[in-house]
C-alpha cells in the first residue's frame, strides 16, 4: 500500500507534470508504486504516457508493464528494445510474462524467448499454450507442494527453509510421487496442527481443483462463490499444473465488468487511445446505427401519404419509437445481467417473459395514459391522442419480445449479446414504433 | 469450492424442481454450500424461491442470507421470526450480521439485538455506526495482534494455540499496549524468520491502514493496486477496529459493476423481482424519456411548415438525431469509465475534449459521406443529401460536447453521472439533430 507521500506525487504527476523537470519527474516516479505509476500512464494521453515510462529503470519497468491494461501494454512494449524487454520481464511472474510475450509478433517472442534462460523459456512455453482467456492464462507454477506421507513437522520445516514464501500462500497442495493433485492444507491449518500428524491426516481432500482450460469468468464464479484466496490448476489427467491467485482473478472480474459496460455501446478502447485508434473502434458501431436508421426511414417511407396530409404525425411519431427503445433496453439490461450471472435457464426463462410482459403492461398503461392527455391538449384531437396511446402499448409490448429474445438468439448464434443486442432492439422498436402510429393513423385518421 | 455432486444438485434444482417432491428438493440442498443454495435462490422467481428457502435448516439459513444481494434477502428477512433470525445470524461474520440488520425496521432491529448475548450486541453496535458504502461497512473484528516487544516464538506458540485461524488470515497486526495501529507481519514472515528476532524487528511499517470512513469504492481501489488478502481498519485517532478481507471487497467490486451496467439503463431491481416491484423501478427512466421525446418533438413542431411541403424531410430526419445519439453515448461511456477509474482530471481533460473531437470530425466525415450518397441515390436531390451530411456533422460535434461537459457537470452537482447522463445526452443530440436538419432545410429548400 502507498504510503500519503507516494499518493502525494501520483497526484503531482496527474495534475501538474507539464510544469515539471525531467529530473523532478524522475525523483516522483521513484518514490511511487508501480500500481501507481502504472496508474498515472493510464491516466496520460499517448505523448506524456511515452514520456513518463521512458524515465522508469528497466527493473521497474516490467512491474509496471504487469500492471497495465493490454492495450497500453502492447503500446509501450513496442517501443523498446528486446533486451531491455527481456531485461524487464525477467523478475515478473509466469502469467505477467505469458500475459505480454503471447501479444508481441511471432518474430518478436521467438527472439525474446531466445535471450532467456533455458528453464525460464521452457516454463514460459508452457504458460503460452493455454488461450489468455482460460484458467491457463491465469497460471502460475510457484507453487509449494508436499506428499501424503510427510508429517507436520517436516512441512513446517521445509517452509521455514525458504527465505520467502511465494506471494498470496495460503495453502500448499499435496500431491503423489508422480505430481498427481489429491488435497490442500491452508498455512492456518499447518499452524494451528499437532506436529505429529502426518499431511494425509490434516489436508482437505474433496476439494474440486480448477481445470486449465476453463474459461476465466468461470474461475471467478469459483473464486467469489467460494471466497477463495487461491486454487490448485491440474490438467486433464489431473497433474498439478500450478495455481491461481485471487489477484489475477480480481483482475478478471474488473476487466470483465468494464467490457460489458463498454461493449453495450460500442467501444472498446483505453480512455487516452490516439484518435485514430479510437475513432476506429467506434466506427463500426455508428455503421451498424446508420444501417438501422434507414430500416427505420425506409418504414416512415411506407407512410408518406399519411404524413403529407397530417403533418403533425411526423412531431409525434418519435416519442413512440423512443419510448419503446427504453422499455427494450431496460428488458435487455436485465436479460443480460441474468445470461452473464448464469441466473436465467429453460426453467425460469417463461416466469422472466411473462413478468417483462406484465411490467410493459402496467407501465405502459401508465405512460399511455400521459402520452394521450399531453397530445390531446397540444392538439387538441381525440382521436390522435387514442391512436399514440395504443401504438405505445403494442410498441412497448413489442420490445419485451425483442429485449428476452434477441439475447438469447444472440447467445445461441455465439454472438455476445451485450454487443451487438441493443442495435437489433432498437431497430426492433423504432421500426414496430413507426409502423403502429403511422400505420393507425392511416386506417383512423385519413 | 463444491465438488461435482452439489453442482449437479444445483443443476437440478434450477432445471427441473417443479417435478421434485418436497423431500427430494430437501436433499438436494442439504448437500449444496450455502453459495451454491444463494446462486439457485436468486435464478427463481419470488415464490419457488420462498418455497426453497423455507426447506433450509436454521443453521444454514444465515450462511445463505449472507450469500445473497441485498433486495432478496431483506424478502427473505421479513418472513422469518425475530427468533428464527436470531438463531439464523449468530454465527455469521460481523460485517454480514450488520448489513443484514441494518436493512431491518427499527422496531425490528432493537428486538432482535434484544435477544443477543451482551457481547454479540456491544460488537454488532458498533459495526451498525458505519454507514454501508464505507470501509466500516466491510468491518471484521476477528483480528489477531501482537505487542511489537513479542518475539517470533511467543507469536508463533500464541497462534498454534488458536484453535483455527480466522478465515483469510494472511497477516497480523501489531499494536501498542493502548491498541494504536504501528504496523503488521505476513504469516509467511512469521513462519519464515527466526524464532529470537522480536516482532518490531520483522513487521512492516510505513503501510497505510484503511480508515474506517473510506469510501468502499476507495477501499476496493487499494486492495486492486496493492493485490491484499487483507488490510488494517484504524479509526481517526489511529486505534486498530479490526480488518477488511478480500472477499468482502470481490463483492464491492461486483456490486459496483452491476449497479453501473443497471444504471445506464434506468433499472435498479434483481433479476426475478415481482412485476410491480421491476415496474416502479424502471417508470422513473421511462417518464424522463418521454419529457425528452416531448422536447425533441416540440422541436420537430418548429418546422411544421417545411415538413408541410418536403415530406420526406420527416422520412430522414431520425437518422440525423439517432446518429448523434449513438456517438454521444460512446463519448459519454469513455467519460464514465475514466471517471469511475479515476483517469480524468483537470490536465488531462483537454487532451480528452480534442481527442473525442477529433474522433467525431473523423467519423463524421466518413458516415456522412454514407449518409449524403445514399440518400442521394433514394431521393435523387443533391441539396437534400448535402444538407444531411451538414446536420449530420454538426450532430455529431454537439454529441461531443454533450458527451464529455454533461457527466462533469452532473458529478459536480453530486449527481450520477452514470443515471442521468444518458437520458440528458440523447436529449442534446435529439433537439440538435432535428434542429440542424430541419433548419438547414428551411433555408436552403424552400
Amino acid at each position: 500500500m502507498g504510503n500519503s507521500d507516494s499518493k502525494n506525487n501520483l497526484k503531482i504527476i496527474l495534475d501538474d507534470s507539464s510544469d515539471l523537470s525531467l529530473n523532478q519527474l524522475r525523483d516522483l516516479l521513484n518514490n511511487m508504486s508501480s500500481s501507481e505509476i502504472a496508474h498515472a500512464l493510464e491516466s496520460s494521453p499517448p505523448k506524456q504516457r511515452k514520456l513518463l515510462f521512458s524515465l522508469l529503470e528497466t527493473n521497474e519497468e516490467g512491474d509496471v508493464l504487469a500492471d497495465l491494461g493490454e492495450e497500453i501494454q502492447q503500446d509501450l512494449v513496442s517501443n523498446i528494445s528486446n533486451e531491455e524487454l527481456t531485461e524487464a520481464v525477467k523478475e515478473l511472474e509466469l502469467d505477467e510474462i505469458v500475459d505480454i510475450l503471447q501479444n508481441l509478433p511471432e518474430e518478436r517472442m521467438k527472439t525474446v524467448l531466445s535471450k532467456m534462460s533455458l528453464r525460464d523459456r521452457n516454463r514460459i512455453e508452457l504458460g503460452l499454450i493455454y488461450p489468455d482467456n482460460t484458467a491457463g492464462g491465469l497460471l502460475n507454477t510457484d507453487v509449494i507442494s508436499v506428499r501424503p506421507s510427510h508429517t507436520m513437522d517436516v512441512v513446517i520445516t521445509y517452509l521455514r527453509d525458504q527465505d520467502v514464501l511465494p506471494e498470496n500462500t495460503d495453502k500448499i497442495f499435496v500431491v503423489t510421487t508422480d505430481d498427481q493433485y489429491i488435497g490442500e492444507i491452508s498455512i492456518s491449518k499447518i499452524i494451528t496442527s499437532a506436529l505429529n500428524l502426518t499431511v494425509e491426516e490434516v489436508m482437505e481432500k474433496g476439494i474440486d481443483p480448477i481445470l486449465v482450460s476453463q474459461d476465466d469468468r468461470e474461475v471467478a464464479t469459483i473464486f467469489e462463490r467460494n471466497d477463495l484466496i487461491s486454487s490448485a490448476v491440474i490438467n486433464d489427467s489431473g497433474e498439478l499444473l500450478g495455481r491461481i491467485t485471487i489477484d489475477d482473478v480480481v483482475d478478471v472480474i474488473r476487466e470483465d465488468a468494464d467490457q460489458n459496460f463498454l461493449g453495450m455501446a460500442g467501444v472498446a478502447e483505453d480512455t487516452f487511445a490516439p484518435p485514430g485508434r479510437a475513432a476506429k473502434s467506434r466506427v463500426f458501431w455508428l455503421s451498424m446505427n446508420l444501417i438501422t436508421a434507414f430500416i427505420a426511414s425506409m418504414t416512415i417511407n411506407i407512410f408518406q401519404d399519411v404524413l403529407n396530409q397530417i403533418v403533425y404525425l411526423a412531431v409525434l411519431m418519435p416519442i413512440v419509437a423512443s419510448m419503446g427503445g427504453v422499455a427494450a433496453t431496460q428488458t435487455l439490461t436485465i436479460v443480460l445481467r441474468g445470461l452473464t450471472l448464469e441466473q436465467i435457464n429453460s426453467s425460469n426463462i417463461r416466469w422472466l417473459f411473462k413478468r417483462e410482459l406484465a411490467v410493459s403492461i402496467l407501465n405502459g398503461l401508465v405512460l399511455s395514459v400521459l402520452v394521450g392527455f399531453v397530445t390531446y391538449f397540444w392538439f387538441e384531437d381525440s382521436v390522435l391522442s387514442i391512436l399514440i396511446s395504443c401504438a405505445l402499448i403494442i410498441n412497448l409490448i413489442f420490445s419485451v419480445i425483442a429485449g428476452v429474445f434477441v439475447p438469447l438468439i444472440l447467445r445461441r448464434l455465439n454472438q455476445d449479446p451485450a454487443i451487438a443486442g441493443s442495435v437489433v432492439v432498437t431497430t426492433v422498436t423504432d421500426v414496430v414504433g413507426f409502423l403502429s402510429f403511422l400505420g393507425l393513423a392511416t386506417i383512423f385518421l385519413i
